[in-house]
């Protein structure tokens, strides 16, 4: 491991966990990683604390292991939200309930480093474009499946903000004009029916409507139902979750093949914890995307999985701030 | 006029009409305009033919209005399907049903001058950004709505074209998982419900379904129910007419709601028949985006009707040629 060089910490502010990293700023592996459940109820404040004791326990690892912790330059971190760009400055983070949060300043000032911050799930393509399933693309759109359905475009390597910096939301296309109601108000958008909440939400419905399944015998309440009981489920071959993933995957199919005609790009990655279905969601997404998309657009498109879901995410976080204040460019 | 300085012509290829025109190499206004039909029926060959004569007509025009023609220096061709970049080949254009059409060497061949085609949206879509309703943006999103729905996106002046050439396909974008079939073979596109041939389907289905309305004594046959007869209806305050634009704008607001979220534009222009039906369709679409797009994404974004909807495809042309031409970019 080169451990001469400058060092970037990382963090990727979850709505459930976060995690933080410290990279060499030449990219590859972080040599520190650690985990810790965001304190979300604690408003931004307690967010900032327990992300700050993340890095310093982060930075103490990397000491360890013989890194020159003065080398270290600064902070990139990602925010499942939308981002000022150039103020760091979080305007809309539903999960989290902030508006208006200058969580860079706030992180400046109790880091006592640079700060870069932008929305994580463009920092999660950034970084599977750096070093992951994007790597070489012109243009990648990833999509990120968890709670909710978040998504980066990167185009000849850089991050597609849009003129107010809030570019990306793929998960809230309309697919069914009166569908589900969705988190963001909004109703029949993809994520209403392909994020890990949708796919719980059929999954306890099919159940509810008396269809019969293992997974009734793998959980005590209706509410322990998740994407990832279904997931395993399917992956024992039960039928419901089967279905479930199927339609999951139809549902993307139909999203993912509207961004292939309006942007031909030549890579889709999928990344997040629904993503752990692996083939059993992928084929089909890739048959949906087919049957869907133009032809040309759908054969110069590669959809696959990303190389590294949990990494991506502090990864891009530490590209981004390498390019801001290292490259001074976006 | 200014009658010194280099010409431009330039030709937009429909899949009903075909428009000539003669541009100054610094954009304004056509000192001569010409259309006639599309021979569609007699192939590649044929529309070349009828190409050449409306361009050689046009240049007649320009000549009487003292225009120098050896000052012209060639031709931009918007054509309706899929242009292979660089090489003016049409991949696939289904309303003229081409498919590899080498056609910037038929028409090079046929008028001796350097030919430039792109696709017919990209270009009204450029025209726009140049001399319209969308100069002065940074990312702006161009709908055509006729027969069916075309689109290009311009960014910083520029058509993002995609890695293949095939990308503005807006109209392709599933609003209905299971919704009507499109002419593209997929169901449920926005296309489907929201371009001058679904407007009409959606009308003749409301009649055959025993709604009263002016539009019965407007025409003899219900095939003679079009996109136009229904806004001359509206336009009139029949209840069937106005029913259906509203709802024409509730679908091409979950539509272009989507490109909003995923792309954050600044400006979205609407051009084609179908925005003759003026405020009756621009102010429901305008609603139905703020309804359902992110506050910070619909805030940014203007929508408007295109300034020129049938100059700005062969002023699109000619711009592409300028650009590709004499200043050796795209």
């Amino acid at each position: 491991m080169v451990k001469s060089g400058r060092w970037i910490l990382a963090l990727d502010v979850g709505g459930t966990n976060m995690s933080g990293a410290l990279f060499p700023d030449s990219g590859g592996d972080p040599v520190a990683l650690s985990t810790r459940k965001t304190p979300g109820s604690e408003g931004p404040a307690g967010v900032v604390e327990a992300g700050a004791e993340l890095l310093d326990e982060v930075r103490r690892q990397g000491a360890e292991k013989g890194v020159d912790v003065k080398r270290i330059v600064g902070v990139g971190i990602g925010v499942p939200g939308t981002v000022e760009p150039g103020r760091g400055i979080v305007s809309l983070a539903p999960n989290l309930g902030w508006k208006g949060v200058p969580i860079r300043d706030l992180f400046q000032d109790r880091v006592g480093l640079p700060v870069v911050v932008d929305n994580d799930a463009n920092c999660a393509a950034l970084g599977e474009w750096w070093v992951g399933a994007g790597r070489g693309s012109r243009l990648m759109i990833a999509a990120t499946l968890g709670t909710g359905i978040g998504g980066g475009i990167v185009k000849e390597g850089r991050v597609v903000r849009g003129v107010a910096g809030a570019a990306g939301e793929i998960g809230h296309m309309t697919i069914e004009m009166d569908g589900h109601p969705c988190q963001c108000g909004n109703h029949g958008c993809l994520e209403a029916y392909a994020s890990g909440t949708g796919i719980a939400r059929r999954a306890r419905e099919a159940l509810r409507g008396g269809a019969e399944s293992t997974m009734t015998g793998m959980v005590e309440t209706e509410e322990e139902i998740t994407a990832a009981v279904v997931t395993r489920a399917a992956q024992e071959g039960d039928p419901v979750g089967l279905r479930i993933l199927q339609e999951t995957a139809r549902y993307l199919g139909a999203g993912l093949a509207g961004l292939v005609n309006a942007l031909n790009p030549d890579r889709i990655v999928l990344a997040g914890g629904v993503v752990k279905a692996g083939s059993l969601l992928l084929d089909p997404v890739r048959e949906e995307v087919r049957r869907r998309a133009f032809p040309a657009s759908a054969e110069a498109c590669v959809i696959a999985a990303a190389r590294d879901p949990e990494l991506a995410g502090v990864r891009g976080a530490a590209l981004t701030f390498r390019r801001e204040v290292l490259e001074g460019r976006r």
